[in-house]
């Protein structure tokens, strides 16, 4: 299936994505999103990693990351396969969680690409951001369901989403001690009122349908079947979604990278100055062989933490770790494939400043590498010293 | 005249730039810079480094670098000081190399800002990119005058300047062994028969009035007059257009990267998560002082070559390693700056990305990190092992 | 094995490792090795890696790789299992290409731990040093056999070893175009006229019995049923010796940075400064996850090559990848582990300074980083190029 | 001076320092100390930063750099001038705050190099190490003097010196809130009764002669006249010898980084290779370029802040910037040093390793890099966000 990804994405996706520099909005927007998913679908690469069930291929951790990776290779091509954040998270987390009914409403229309979602979690201080212990959104128990209020912001595809999961607090305060008991998952579909897209942050990356949006929610009313899962357990569902969510960052922007580092190492190859070829001097060689060490230990990485979490491991540890190295190794990598085409890397001439430009955020997004580090931290402190702190 | 400078940066160009996330050309182009150079032409501040004979102040270099780094703490600050590249680097070459003439002509109306300038040098490959002894833009010889035959590209501010200093060969062949000698400046106004600048060629960065063009000569003729310096001296007058010019780049970023480590600073100062506020969490801290030193490191780097070039010295050592230096820490700072604000620091929402935007060709521009490592590693084997090679 | 591997090396290594700190000389030399190996032999746990048939254990590279990070853990303990370089690589190339009575004769003893032996390739300058087709050492045919000339270094474990594979030019000329043809495997016992062990390079590691020394071959006959394998095949055994030998040593290191950073969290986790336990401070958080995250890194790359190993690939570039990393990053490892102890972290009073010392040459040993990144550069262009060059 | 300095240096000290691979006790211990020294009186090159009262040359923070600079390119070289840690900075203390008596009976003698000193601080856990507050040692009010008693450790020097300058709390309690107030400084004779150096703790540098002890003070009566400065005035001053104290480290730091960068690009300019010079191969380069750059920004920042220094500045800021980057740089200058000369560069062949073994403490004596960059970011949130925590 990489195979034919691969062959899709070169053929359908690149020639659109290197005409309007990777912003899907000029692009087309929702219409290429249809038009990508329709040649996807005849392809047979629609919603790989759905369940079959709903019309996806059901493909595990390990198997996806070939296709995921294939797929990141153009900016547009996640969106193709309808395997892009924040549905593919979505996707995994109604799979596990959806009752019967939640998952013909919501899950089956999702797989086959007929709507988009979107997780709304992220609040402006001082609510949840990198802490989701401060969460402030909250749904209140009424009759028959749950009234919605709050405040989020950097909701991932929020404009034009059909529907929405919602953290809310629904118990305990903010910045309680713990933090981690209260919240629960709601669903809302996008017509819902008192539901309001306040407007697109205007974020560095441009590839994304729907953007990064600030949102309202003032008294939406959730009628008691639209709460995913139990009541009080969303922290404990966000864990849930939460690795394979960031193993499959890892894959798609490990394609976007080895793109940039391939379009780098073939105008090396293609140059002379000094003498010789740019390819052949060893300031170039240096960065060539540091792109090929951190695309060989992020996949490495990667491919340790899908093996546990295919074997049915929680793996929080081992995905924080290959999330935090990817999110800078993968910067390096465009970075320096950026430093290697000289003035071209910094210009739409070629793909680099584009993935640059994209994949900046990913050391912020799904936790800031400090979060992360700060967790890691803890743990091996727990481990080493035997300490319950 | 530095607060000064910071007086009038913060009063007349940041809300105009906030307003326009920098991007110079929706700001308003050349209306907003003859706006901007009017309030500094009121405020005495006008051209600071521009010769006093022609309406400059005349500051050396060490006097310069508190001015021009205030002024670059905001993105459209050096265009309304009259002290932006490639203007302020063609004033210093103008006033060294020009004639009577031509310091009537060309310099007295670039001092003013009654019009704009480039310096056309850069070509596409094969030609002179990192490696000016391959360039291939020609100027024969004919009666009065030369025509001049090539293909340049990124040559910043091109459109709409009012006249070019084209860097042509004008004997020898290209990458040519030393390959110094050969090249003569050339000054041809924009409305030359043969002249064209035929695209902006698409680069991250916004901020520059002008853009990063490709341009063609196609028998433009200069008479003999307009010839800048000797004829075959072009290489030698490059230099010393070189050694300020990388300098002043690093003032104008230096404060740039200074707002956005301002900015972050004030960012993590006023949030609160994990329970305590941000700016007091190590990591933080750690990003902080580390973006401390990096600037303190630039600033004592800058002084020290701006020294010697006060003191009549070329500085071709200690402005490399000041550039060098300079570009790669900034750029750090800046990135930390990022990661410090979070989400916003990807947004529009603070000024940190876009700094950051516009600071990355730094590292390219101006010969690129790998360039200047060789040459300051050429010196330092001659230096100290005695070698000629 | 890799429990009882622990216990044997807590229980009988540290101890002596501790005392000694580290120096194999000070803390007994050839007798300490009987001592620990027969404790070792006694658990079942010599030679792992052995071939079955001569008394090992046969354990493939995956297998070995958590009983040699154990054994690594102490400085003494790959000595104590019998798996130190350069043993532990003979014994896997003498396995792969040594005739029956040379199996006999060589490997059999070897593996039991009766005698050790040596590797004879390096040269000093200008001989083979991190470029092997400048070996220079030759071997002249004659009656009956081989007449062996040369001058070596850096010839680990050569003072004591009971025999040598000595690499030398049969044909060919050094520096030669390729220069990959022309080499010869030669055995030779130490106590062959004309072999002199000249002295120790003083070396900052301690820990390798029989030191790194300095040899000179005189005339030194070696029968013809003494060469190892096919005349003129010795670069390509060097590369079967070469894959796996890499990799043993970052299982080995791997277990020396890991004890590093033990010590270190639990140093930290039990001291009190600026208000807190430094264990809780963000930076030292930082030095504690970047460290985890280098050892699961380099864990990961390992584990992809060794795989690659034992499914009977030569996996040229995925060791050479794990191995530059590897060497850098447990390098990092010890260095932040330092770092996290302060003063105590450069004394004896804690194992971290003597690891530091021990585990610096690994970035020079087994081929510089500098040379594996040349050979990961030369390889990417050509696979994504196209390139023969 | 400068000059003389480093012909001294080359001529009496370097052939000593390289036959005893910088072993200070090897190579003599005190015999050693006295006849460098008499050599340098003889050259009019004893105690140049001394007052000129006692016999010293009276250099400036700025004139005094080049040629500490000069000595410290030697191990032994600092020791030859008698501007060695600590007796330099407990120069720079007496001369500042020594009645006319203790400045006879200490400060004179130690000028003239009859006697060592020693500055006894630092505590073990629990006591004062990187936190000063946590001072335990104390010293109580007695009839004409004062009771010592306290147990100290990393005391450089301590064995062999003439006198110590002892920090002692005289009032409040460790790690109480602030913590500044409380601390006095007391002069005792090694042989006061009481005074006990209980160990060398044996850490990795073996350049400094008195090594760094372990020490106990039991019931060790100072008479009042021997109470250095104020009562509780202890920390002020600790400040006061602080600030130069860092800067004559970076000095003697640069000298010894500047030949191990100067020793391995000899050895890569000497080497052929791969088909060519090392010195000429890229990543050669860039390694000897980044070995100039932090050089160059090493001086350039302790320039700076001796520039404050003279000017009567305390210079808390920019001595802990400087002393941050560069022990961090010249660490890395050293390590690259190694890397360049390969074998060697980890052998006693070369004086690079046994650099590299002086020089790693650095970022821990005097401060650890992470308790400066606490420091350096409180003061810039301070300054920055208009804030008193």
């Amino acid at each position: 299936m990489a195979a034919a990804t691969r062959e899709l994405v070169r053929r359908e996706v690149i020639p659109i994505e290197d005409e309007y520099d990777g912003d899907v909005e000029a692009a087309g927007g929702e219409t290429l999103r249809r038009d990508l998913q329709a040649k996807a679908a005849a392809a047979g690469l629609l919603a790989p990693h759905g369940p079959v069930d709903c019309g996806g291929r059901g493909l595990g951790m390990v198997d996806r990351a070939p296709v995921f990776e294939e797929a990141g290779w153009a900016l547009f091509g996640p969106m193709a396969l309808n395997i892009n954040a924040p549905d593919e998270g979505n996707i995994h987390l109604l799979d596990h969680v959806a009752t019967a009914s939640q998952r013909e409403r919501f899950l089956r229309p999702l797989v086959a690409g007929e709507t988009r979602s979107a997780f709304a979690m992220t609040e402006p201080a001082p609510g949840a951001g990198a802490d989701p212990s401060m969460l402030l959104t909250r749904a209140t128990k009424v009759d028959g369901g749950w009234l919605l209020n709050g405040h989020k912001w950097f909701i991932t595809g929020a404009d034009g989403a059909g529907f929405f999961i919602v953290m809310a607090r629904t118990s305990g305060e903010p910045g309680g001690a713990g933090g981690a008991g209260g919240a629960t998952m709601l669903l809302a579909p996008a017509d819902a009122p008192g539901l309001e897209v306040v407007r697109h942050i205007g974020t560095v990356d441009r590839s994304m349908l729907g953007g990064h949006c600030e949102m309202r929610f003032t008294d939406v009313f959730v009628p008691d079947d639209d709460v995913l899962g139990g009541v009080d357990e969303g922290f404990r569902y966000a864990q849930v979604r939460l690795g394979p969510a960031r193993m499959t960052h890892v894959m798609r922007w490990t394609g976007a990278a080895r793109r940039a580092h391939e379009v780098a190492v073939r105008h090396v190859a293609g140059r002379e100055a000094f003498g010789g070829r740019l390819a052949d001097l060893g300031m170039m060689q240096q960065m060539i062989a540091d792109n090929e060490i951190d695309l060989a230990a992020t996949r490495a990485l990667l491919l340790a933490a899908c093996r546990e979490l295919d074997d049915g491991g929680r793996a929080s540890e081992s995905t924080s770790i290959a999330k935090t190295f990817a999110a800078e190794a993968l910067h390096r990598v465009v970075d320096r494939a950026t430093q290697m085409c000289g003035g071209l890397g910094v210009s739409r001439d070629l793909p680099v400043a584009r993935i640059a430009r994209e994949i900046r955020p990913f050391r912020i997004y799904d936790g800031p590498s400090e979060v992360h580090r700060w967790s890691i931290a803890r743990r091996a402190v727990r481990r080493l010293a035997g300490d319950a702190r």
